[in-house]
């Protein structure tokens, strides 16, 4: 049911870290040809390894469109709950519920309003219909009351909670003109706060170089490991606009306390090198007015950042690069006793986002 | 996942009693106007009614097409996970999961083939691609997996458990033409022992007159109400063609034993009055080739048997005749302890079933 007249801090609710126990992951399947190229069919190989990947260590359900659900279903993949969800893409991350938990047992959901990355004003597809009803389909898979906010536009994967009071973001997301123009920083953040049940955000000014998909989330620059410990992307050549960037982060971070005052830890994981599309890549995909083209030449988004925690393992993109065994090394060195699980990523990363951007997590109460 | 290789007898698992305990119990939102007149604006109404009837004694799941999915979810109805389901019909008794449990706290799921009530031969509505996946989806929701039987067509109105090894069901249906046209009534009652997990299979001769739709579901017919103990649809007018398939089903339990060899005891309950469809009924409904017309005139199916157990409560259909308080009395002193739930179901009953039809219980396993 959706819960009218109150707010998840106003009923003792807030969002849980990542890294906290889940009962599962969703994830949706990938299927437009205006964005995945090949008919999506690369694209669908590498999230079917990162299904199976997480399902070695927690249930997983898979939302897919009714186009594709039979065939979904014949791959009867062990762990593996498949189910039908209409969407326009496959960002759950970003379209899906973010769950919040009391610490008695309960659990409900935010279901944020979704506008496809902006709205009319800078969107990177239309319409967006469907995913703003993905977080209400899994309320309703789920079992869950949500609490809607029709009118306050914000993607999941803008957001990144310790579970502690302290959240994560940037300004070059939630400040951007095609969220919500006609609030300030400060009702944006009483936002946050009211429905994650948190005491303090953070900004980051700006996410990573060119992700100009999201209008650089978070999830792609910045996550917690720990409360008060975060990994942050970094770029060591200052020639690379990527460094004013993590340079920035690192000095606000550093400048700044969490909700319980302690400093913030920052542990560096250096990006890797330049990835842009090829010109067979972008011959793939089907060009389409009014969704964000993919031309040869464009430097994408590429950071290990942008990793997923499931029970027992991380999930860690790769991209065939040298920085891989620095990035898998730090987080095994974060996370001694978890599973470093690298999944070669391109073919995600040419949609627009990467491991994180495609899971979402549903706590276990 | 699809288990292959095994049946639910060889796994110890057998299909409860519709009166054992349930976790919930689903249903799909009916949308077809070659169905359900005045663009089902009226059944919508009558389902509604039972979901909130049935969402007072247990959690309701109710699927919906993407097409009317954000209106269902509007009705913010208690105690109701709105899913998303693609279907042809609505009918979640024949299309959806049959349950299985072994006893032990585990639960599985039997997914016959769906050919929209005989397929080629005398189906009544094409195509049927989308409710022969209806029973998948409802596994991938609840998390439990399935025996699938893609050569073998049951609809899972045609059977009736005792849970305690006996099934119902009416030759009508099972040696119909458009089923399984290929197999012995030896080879079906095989198949059912191993897929209900059961030891007898009593077949009834007929069903309902005039059930057309479904060629005599034993669900419109005789219900089992305790081990042993049925109620039978019954017409006291020798005339009618009602009459003497009652009496024949009534000869025949009465030579008959269960599976542990007990005599069957039978509760009569008179049908309602003979219902026929009006003509701004039959107007309502768009013709379509290749649906089963509903012309002014043709007599329906009325039947109190096809009324649904729910934890605490039995949810009956009535029809604003006089014999509505012989069948609520009769069923108020079968079941002391359950609130007896009349519903006007005519809405239903011009689409070709009644609230039994529409409901799939989920058993607590």
């Amino acid at each position: 049911m959706r819960i009218t007249d109150s707010t998840p801090k106003a009923d003792g609710f807030y969002m849980p870290s990542e890294l906290a126990e889940h009962r599962c992951t969703y994830l949706l399947w990938p299927e437009r040809n205006d964005n995945w190229r090949a008919g999506a069919k690369p694209a669908q190989a590498a999230f079917k390894q990162v299904v199976q990947t997480i399902a070695k260590y927690e249930p997983v359900v898979l939302g897919v469109n009714k186009s594709q659900y039979a065939h979904v279903l014949e791959m009867n993949m062990p762990n593996v709950q498949v189910v039908e969800i209409s969407n326009d893409d496959s960002w759950i991350r970003d379209t899906g519920a973010t769950f919040v938990v009391d610490g008695l047992g309960h659990m409900r959901a935010v279901d944020w309003a979704f506008n496809g990355y902006g709205g009319l004003v800078n969107g990177i597809y239309f319409p967006w219909d469907q995913d703003d009803l993905i977080a209400s389909k899994m309320c309703g898979i789920e079992g869950v009351d949500r609490y809607r906010l029709s009118n306050f536009v914000l993607e999941g994967g803008s957001v990144h909670s310790d579970g502690e009071g302290t959240i994560l973001v940037t300004e070059e997301t939630l400040l951007d003109p095609g969220r919500n123009p006609d609030m300030t920083k400060e009702q944006i953040e009483e936002t946050l706060k009211e429905y994650l049940g948190a005491e303090k955000i953070l900004w980051i000014p700006q996410g990573i170089y060119m992700d100009e998909d999201t209008n650089g989330h978070v999830d792609n620059i910045c996550q917690w490991v720990a409360p008060a410990k975060v990994v942050l992307a970094w770029e060591d050549e200052e020639n690379d606009p990527q460094h004013a960037r993590s340079q920035a982060a690192y000095d606000y971070l550093s400048s700044e306390t969490d909700a319980k005052g302690r400093p913030i830890e920052i542990v560096k994981i250096h990006v890797p090198n330049v990835v842009t599309i090829t010109q067979e890549e972008s011959d793939g995909v089907d060009i389409v007015e009014g969704t964000f083209p993919r031309n040869e030449g464009d430097r994408l988004p590429a950071s290990y950042i942008n990793y997923y925690n499931c029970n027992g393992a991380v999930i860690l993109p790769t991209f065939d690069d040298p920085h891989d065994q620095e990035a898998i090394d730090t987080l095994q060195s974060l996370f001694p006793d978890k599973v470093i699980e690298p999944i070669y990523a391109r073919e995600i990363l040419l949609g627009g986002g990467n491991i994180h951007c495609i899971t979402q997590q549903v706590p276990r109460p």
